[in-house]
């Protein structure tokens, strides 16, 4: 079974999954790195390159980020700043060789040819519903998941259309007063899902939806 | 040293200290008692007639709503429905004997005589500001540590006037998806703070806001 999955999704304890003020060159506003600094610590970030790392529960659940993922589906603003669809040689933050290593649909109004970059990621852009995107990328994924990648509207969307199996998200104990919010408007979402929770000693707190009778592949 | 303590302050995931459509048999809205539950299921809730009740780490948290508190400030949202001030019978939900046991100050724009409970809890009715609030309140807690009791609105005028010096927010893993939100407006708060979190197993994530410098009485 293929599941669609959020991973890693880090929100500030006011509910916000980027701030306010996107730039080229601050691509969560004036959120800076705040919301990400948990991840960056963990052993998994580091790689096998750089010594230390914490190897926690931070470090457990960062691991699954790519853990049987086949696809990524994102939306336009996390591929870019805004307006990157007016620069013909915008390939995202990522520079040549991208994180994901998968096919990633990008899902933007403004359609380009697919991208192919190094490390096997290659970028598609398509103009298409929450449903079928994740048609889309499942047909990509060998019968691996999907990650629904974020930004927190994207990831609101794919929630409001229940399409979401299950949700990591990472409550950051910052106040970020402004920027994009990922909960509104999904009263009773809970219901669908198990909910728990848990803190870590480097001060977020994992909160994971699992969607009942949902097995992992 | 007396404190400006929040103690137990509940609120859903996506940030809603009550819900939508506050009636006279609804104190809290559509949010009903889910936002409590957590507290009711403690054995300091449950006190000493009624066996049974958790004694993890809710309860602990559950134990210091009282502990040390010699005067409560509450918004008029709290004390009443929301018209309650037209009513000159209206004395709290709470019946002849409120769980404070000490001088409660109600913020209001309608003043009336104050009204002297049993138990300890007289009820004063006071138009002011949270500093000018709080200076009374000092006043009547003989040396004891103030609690700022809710609702969101209230916490909110009280951390934004920076008064507040200790505060535990409970994150109940629900989204309300409407009501009254704690956190608006409050960017940059946890500066000030030192902040843990502390998840239960009951699925509740206790958020503790210390200030840096602040010694218990």
């Amino acid at each position: 079974m293929s599941l669609a999955r959020v991973q890693s999704f880090s929100i500030s304890l006011d509910g916000f999954g980027t701030g306010e003020g996107q730039r080229r060159d601050a691509p969560f506003g004036h959120a800076g790195d705040r919301l990400h600094q948990w991840m960056f610590a963990t052993r998994w970030w580091r790689g096998l390159d750089e010594p230390g790392g914490s190897d926690g529960v931070d470090n457990a659940f960062a691991r699954q980020h790519d853990t049987g993922i086949g696809a990524e589906i994102m939306g336009a603003g996390k591929f870019g700043y805004p307006g990157w669809h007016a620069d013909p040689d915008w390939k995202g933050w990522w520079g040549p060789n991208p994180p994901f290593h998968t096919p990633v649909f990008v899902l933007t109004h403004h359609l380009r040819p697919s991208i192919e970059m190094e490390g096997g990621t290659t970028f598609h852009f398509i103009d298409a519903s929450p449903a079928e995107a994740l048609g889309m990328a499942r047909k990509a994924a060998g019968g691996q998941d999907i990650r629904i990648g974020g930004g927190p509207t994207s990831v609101r969307d794919f929630l409001a259309a229940r399409l979401v199996d299950h949700m990591h998200i990472v409550v950051v104990p910052i106040l970020l007063g402004r920027g994009v919010r990922l909960w509104d408007g999904l009263e009773g979402l809970d219901k669908d899902y198990q909910v728990e929770a848990a803190s870590s000693p480097s001060g977020v707190t994992h909160v994971t939806f699992t969607r009942a009778g949902v097995r992992s592949s």
